[in-house]
């Protein structure tokens, strides 16, 4: 099959890659859209030593594998948990110490005309929800994991920093719940995507308002967090929604004396983000920028990692 | 009045000291204990950059100030608010900004004959609770603190770092609501103190259990702080109750990836507190290991500095 490898050094494509294999847990998907995350141009910073396909972000069908899937328009979770440690038995089987992820540790992603995913993973399409829109779904999971989390009031003052793919979602998602939901980016027209959906902007330097009940850092940059801290109140929380961010380190001070509590988030539960991309809760086709086919991969990588960009798809 | 003076070089008895005065909001305290806390000690290194009469923890007897506490034994919250911004209208007079502090920030505290207290911020003494367990008041009520801040499951697997006097308070509140708790530290005899309540303790350097829900941070070690995060589950909570962890760093990468929730806590509301000493559901007389009297406030600032010494107590 033709595949973008990561071999350590560089994003090449590859005409003859083996095609991976379904069995009676593992659907066999063809890729019909793959987005570029951010978390795969860390990986080509050499973030998790990962060799192989990247992408964890898709949208496609199921052409073998379990026969209840077979022709179905899917997305899929990427945490492929064992299912039968004490972890996975909590409901946790996205934090199962044996997991493999896709596109990102010990398992080929999506940047293929085919990925192998367990049926337990896979989650059907509504017809209503086209694959442009379709290929946010993980993303946009990762965005509404801040609601599984914690209870917003609809009271909050909500800052979001950063005006990324990740915190054009995230303001979205948040704003739903009727909370006073501020994005704060250094890309007025960025920003300007979410003025429609009366969702208050400040282009930095602008002053973000201060005192936020809740503050979410969607940066991933120090200065970002740095910002996050001096925004939220003394009880307030700090969502950490970027593993970039993961280099970063954190005075314990503020936190301590002002009793903060600082929540580390990570990936979300799929259905969610279907149930919003259904009803048109929330709008996330203007966040794409470009469609590459899967052999510009490279290309599409380098337009990614630009400064600014926002969703670069690859259609195999 | 006698006082013990911190110049911000030494702890130096002064027999002349100047004496607060009461006002119609605020009643003068004759102190009859006061307890060396750690926070104390900190300022001797420099914290706060605070000079004037130190300590925060006691018990005394309201002998002038507003008549309805006149002869009443009273214990004193410690944050001053201001009682008029929006922090104190939501009940966050401890964070309030402009807040005073005793014997911390702005006001004299209680290694003194007498110490002045808002009367907002006294609590009369249940006779059945004696001076030596009434000092341990503030304390105590930041052990409680974490029960207002999260909601422990009876089922909860709880570890507490540090075997110091915070820690062995913080393990016996949490112990109270059934959870099962371990205590974690390197002293076998402040450990045994533990033994009769049922709880379980593990002598460093034996290993803590693994893949606890909560952990709660009482050690100020980064060592401490370090054994914390390998021992709080994913999706788990850890409490950070000691402001000597304020020097230390934080890496963010293991908070994001495994969703750990970090919850800074610092002083609690006395009523809790006070609550459980006068119903002897906790025990804190043991912890005491010596009784001095104020002219020799620098032997007894001395002692409470050793390695491993418990609560030190002031007697003016």
């Amino acid at each position: 099959m033709q595949a973008a490898y990561w071999n350590g050094q560089r994003l090449a494509f590859d005409p003859a890659y083996p095609a991976p294999q379904a069995d009676e847990k593992t659907a066999l998907v063809r890729v019909s859209l793959a987005g570029i995350c951010s978390t795969d141009l860390q990986i080509f910073q050499g973030y998790m030593g990962f060799t192989g396909v990247p992408g964890h972000e898709f949208v496609g069908e199921v052409i073998e594998g379990p026969t209840a899937l077979l022709g179905q328009r899917v997305v899929g979770e990427i945490n492929f948990a064992c299912g039968q440690c004490p972890t996975c038995a909590k409901g946790l089987g996205r934090h199962c110490p044996t997991r493999r992820v896709m596109g990102i540790l010990q398992a080929d992603g999506t940047f293929a005309e085919y990925v192998a995913v367990p049926a337990a993973n896979l989650h059907p399409v509504p017809a209503q929800v086209a694959d442009e829109a379709a290929v946010f779904t993980e993303p946009l999971a990762a965005a509404f994991e801040i609601l599984e989390q914690i209870h917003l009031q609809p009271t909050d003052d909500v800052v979001v920093f950063g005006d990324g793919k990740l915190g054009l979602l995230c303001a979205q998602v948040l704003h739903l719940t009727g909370a006073r939901v501020h994005l704060v980016g250094r890309h007025g027209h960025k920003l300007e995507l979410l003025r429609p959906h009366g969702i208050r902007t400040v282009l930095l330097p602008d002053h973000p308002p201060g005192q936020a009940d809740v503050v979410v850092e969607a940066t991933g940059s120090a200065e970002g967090l740095q910002r996050a801290m001096e925004t939220v109140r003394p009880r307030g929380t700090l969502v950490l929604k970027s593993t970039v961010a993961a280099e970063h380190h954190l005075s314990l001070a503020p936190l301590v004396i002002n009793e903060v509590t600082v929540i580390g988030s990570r990936c979300g539960r799929f259905p969610p983000a279907l149930q919003a991309l259904s009803h048109n809760r929330v709008s996330v086709t203007p966040l794409i920028e470009h469609v590459y086919s899967l052999t510009a991969a490279g290309d599409a990588a380098a337009h990614a990692s630009r400064r600014g960009a926002l969703k670069v798809l690859l259609c195999p």
